[in-house]
C-alpha cells in the first residue's frame, strides 16, 4: 500500500461525508448526519462498549473493533443507503454480493476481510460492531425527538432496532436508552 | 378509492420530496433536486418528447405515459434511490421484486399494473417514460455544470446514460444536449 | 417542437427544482419542498382525484389534468413564489399579466393554452388541478405537523386553503385531512 | 412604542432569516445568502458609501441612510422575494401597493414614512441605499463567481445592476467591482 | 477609504453570509441563521430599543448604535463562532486581542474603534447593542421553540442571556419575550 | 463505566454530526463536511497511515492511534471549530486549557489522558494523528475543487497544511496528494 492507494480509497470513500443517512430523511428529518457522521458514531459506541466488556473481564480485540467499524458501510459510498425494513432477504443477499465486489475493488485485501468479518457478524469483535450500529442509531432518536419536534414511534416498536448480539452490556444500553425517552423496557 | 387511499398514498410517497438523488450527491453536488423533482422532470420531459411523436405520426397514449412518469420511482420512498452503475443484475432483479410488492400494497391494482409496465419497458408508451428517464438526468448534466462548476464527465462517458429505447426524436434529444455542452456525437 | 425546443423549455423550468416553497419558509420549516416536488404532488392529487370522478361517473380528461398539473406553476421558474396571502386582486391580476407573458415565451402555443385554462379555472379538467393545488398543500400540513413539530394552525383557519370547486370529491378529501389531524371539520 | 410591539416587529421580521434570495437560486448557487444577510451587506455598503460621500464634503444623514438600509426589504417578510429583471411596471406597481400596506401594519408610522423615501429614492439618503442595493449584490457576484464556480454572466451584461444614482462614488464601486471580476468597465 | 478599500471590507467580513450561529447548531436547529442576519437582528433590535430609550427621554447617537450593531460581529468572519457559555475569561481575552487585531486589520481606524466602543460596552450606544445582542437571540429562541418544536430550555435558565445593561428598555424586553412563551419573569 | 455514561458521552459528542468544518464555510463551500465527518475520515488516513509505517517497520499501537483520532476534535461539541490560521498563540493556549477542561467533564480519564497525548503530538501514535488530521484536509481540498468548482489555493500555499510530523509516509501523501492537484512538490 502506497501513498496513492491510500489517496485512491479516502478519495473512493469520500461520498459518505455528503451521504445522509436515508432513514432519516425517510422521517422528514432535515439535514441529518451522513453516512460519515454515522461511521463515527457507531466506531465511538463501539469503542466505548468494548471497553465495558474489557473491564467485565472479557477479551476483546478493540483495534480490530475499531478498523470494523470505521469501514463498516465504506460500500455506501458506492450504492448509497437502503433502510433496513426494506431490505428483504433477496435485496441483503444481492446487496451482499455486490458490497463485496465494491469492498474487494476499494480496500486492499487486509481491510476487505475485516469488513467481511463485520458483516459475518460471528466474532465478539464483530457482534460489537453490529450492537454499535443499531445503539448509535437508537441514541441518535433520543436526540432527535428531543431536539427537532421528531416522530419516531416507529424506531421503538421495531424489535430489530435493539440488536443485542446477546451481550449483556448491548442489552443494558437499550434499557437505559428507553429510559432516557421514558419508554417502557419492554419493545412490544 | 376513497378520499383516506388517496391522503395514504400521498403520505407514503411524501418522502419522495425530501430524499435527494444519490447520483448527484455522490458526485458533490449540495443540495441536488429531490426524487419528487425528478419525476416532475422526467414527466415534462416524458409529456414534451410524446407530443414529437404524434406531431411525427405515432399513436401514442400520452395519459399513461404521463401516469408512468409520476408513479416509475414511487417505491423509492421506501427504498431510497440507489444510483444505477451499481444494480448488478441480481441487485436489480432483487430490488425489483421487493418495488413490486412495495407497488401493489402502495397503489391500487390500476396504478400497480403501470408501474409495472413501465418497468417492463415493452409498451411505446413505457419506452417513452424509460428515455425521458434519462433525459432528464442528461439534462440536469448541463445544468450542474454550468451552474455549479461541477466535474460529471464521467455522465458522458457511460452509453448506458443515453438510453433512447429506438425513439428517433430519443436520439435526437441526446444530440442536441451533447451539442449545447460541446460534447462529441459520439459517446465512445 | 424540435429536440432544442425540449432542452430550451426544461432549462427554462429548472428552476423549479432549486425554488423552495416560500410559505413553508416563512413559517421555519426548513429544506421545505421545492417548487417542482409540488408540482408532482400536485400532479399525482390530480391523478388520483380525477380517476375518484371518473368512477363517480364523471367524464374528464385525465391527460388535460396531467398536463395543466405539470405546467400550472411555470412561470415561477422566473418569478418566484408568492404565497397566497400576500397577493392583493391588483397583485394577482399584475402577476397573471406577467406569468401568461412567460408562459408564451417558454412555452408553445397549445402548452400555454392549457396554462391559460389551468388559471382560468372554469372547465372540470382545470376545477381538479386547482383542489389538488390546496388538497396536495394541506396534506403538505398534516405531514410537517407531524414530522417537524412545526406549528401551522393559521392554515388550519384560513377557508381559502380547502378550495373544493364545487367537487364533492375534493370536500371529502379535506374533511378526511382534517380528521387525520384531529381537526373540526369546520375551518371556521 | 411598547416592548411587545418591538418583539411583534422582530416576530414579522423574522422570515427574513430564512428566505434565500430568489435571484440567487434560480442561477443554482446552492444555499445562498438569506435576505436577512442582504439587508446587513446593503447597510454595510451604504455605511462606507455615505461616509465617503461625507469625506468627499456631501452633507449626509447617516442615521436616516441605516435605518432605510436595515428596512428597505421588511416587506419580504410576507412577499416573499421577486428576482428584478421579472417585476414588469404593472407588478411593480401592484407589488409596491401591497408592500406599503404591510409596511403600514408591521412599522409605526416614523419607521413607515423611512421605508416609502427609501421607496422613492429622491433624498440623497435614499439613491444612496438604492445604489448600496446593487453594489452589495454585485459585489456577491463575485463571491460566487470565486467560491462556487458559478456562471453568473447575465448579471455583469445587465446594465441595471450598476444602479449608481448619480453619485459618483457609486460609479466608482462599479468600476472597481468590474476589475476584479477582469470584465471591462462597459456593461454594453 | 476608496472603492477598492469598501471591496476589500465587504469580501473580508463576506463569510458573515455563509457562518451559521453555532449556538442553534449546537441544540440542533437545521438550517439557521446566519452571523450576518444575526447582525441584521441585532442592528433592528438596537434601532428599536434605542429609539424607546429616546422617547423616554434619553439622548441616545443612534447613528453610532447602529454602526456598532453592524460590525460587532465582523471579526467572525475569520475567526468563526465561539458560543458564549464555553468563553472562559482566558478564552475571552485572548480572543478579543485576536478580534482586535483582525480587526484593525479589516476596518479602518475610526469604524475600529467603534468595534472596540461596543466591546467596552461603557457608553450608553454601546450598552444597547449589548443588550440587543441578547435581546435579539432570546427572540430567536421564541421562533425557534413555536416553529421548529426545539427544546431550548436552557436559554430560559441562563441568566447571562437576559443581559440589559442597566437599561429598563431591555429589562421590559426580556420581561415581555417570557410573558410570550409562558415563562415566569425570575429565571432563576 | 456504565451504560448511562455512555450515552452521556454519546449525547454530549453529538453536535460533532452537526456542525459543519468552519474553514470550508469561510471559502463558501456549501453543506461541506460535519465534525464527526472529519473525524472519521481522520481516523480512516490515520489507519491507513499506522499500517503503512507498520509494513515499513515501524512498531505502532494503532488501537490508540484510532482512539485518538476519533476524539480528537470532541471538544469541540462545546465549542465549535475555530480554523486553525486565527489561533495565536494566547488563543491556542487559552482553548487548550479551555478544551481539557471540557474532555476531563465528558470523558472517563482513560480517554481524557488520550485526547492530552495527541494534543501533546510527542508519541508516535499521536503524531501519526497530527499528520492524519491535516492529510484529511488536504484530500478533501483535492475533492472540493474538483467538484465545486472551489478556489482553494490559499491551503495549498499555506505550509502549516502540510504537517508531516517528520514522518516520510506523511511527506509522501502529501507529495502524491500535490500531483494529483497538477500543484508543484514545493509549497513554497
Amino acid at each position: 500500500m502506497d501513498a496513492d492507494r491510500i489517496i485512491d480509497i479516502m478519495l473512493a470513500a469520500d461520498p459518505l461525508c455528503d451521504l445522509p443517512r436515508t432513514g432519516w430523511l425517510l422521517r422528514g428529518i432535515a439535514a441529518p448526519e451522513s453516512l460519515a457522521a454515522h461511521s463515527w458514531g457507531v466506531a465511538m459506541v463501539a469503542m466505548l462498549l468494548a471497553d465495558q466488556l474489557r473491564d467485565n473481564g472479557r477479551t476483546v480485540d478493540v483495534d480490530r473493533v475499531l478498523r470494523m467499524a470505521l469501514i463498516h458501510d465504506i460500500a455506501e459510498a458506492r450504492t448509497g443507503d437502503i433502510p433496513m425494513p426494506n431490505k428483504t432477504p433477496a435485496v441483503s443477499d444481492a446487496m451482499h454480493q455486490l458490497e463485496s465486489r465494491i469492498v474487494d475493488e476499494l480496500l486492499p485485501a487486509n481491510y476487505a476481510s475485516l469488513w467481511a468479518e463485520a458483516e459475518a457478524a460471528d466474532s465478539l469483535e464483530a457482534r460489537i460492531v453490529k450492537a454499535a450500529d443499531k445503539i448509535q442509531m437508537m441514541i441518535k432518536v433520543l436526540v432527535y425527538e428531543r431536539q427537532r419536534g421528531a416522530n419516531l414511534d416507529e424506531f421503538w416498536r421495531n424489535p430489530g432496532n435493539f440488536r443485542h448480539m446477546d451481550l449483556d452490556e448491548a442489552r443494558a444500553l437499550y434499557d437505559a436508552i428507553r429510559a432516557r425517552a421514558g419508554r417502557s423496557a419492554d419493545p412490544v
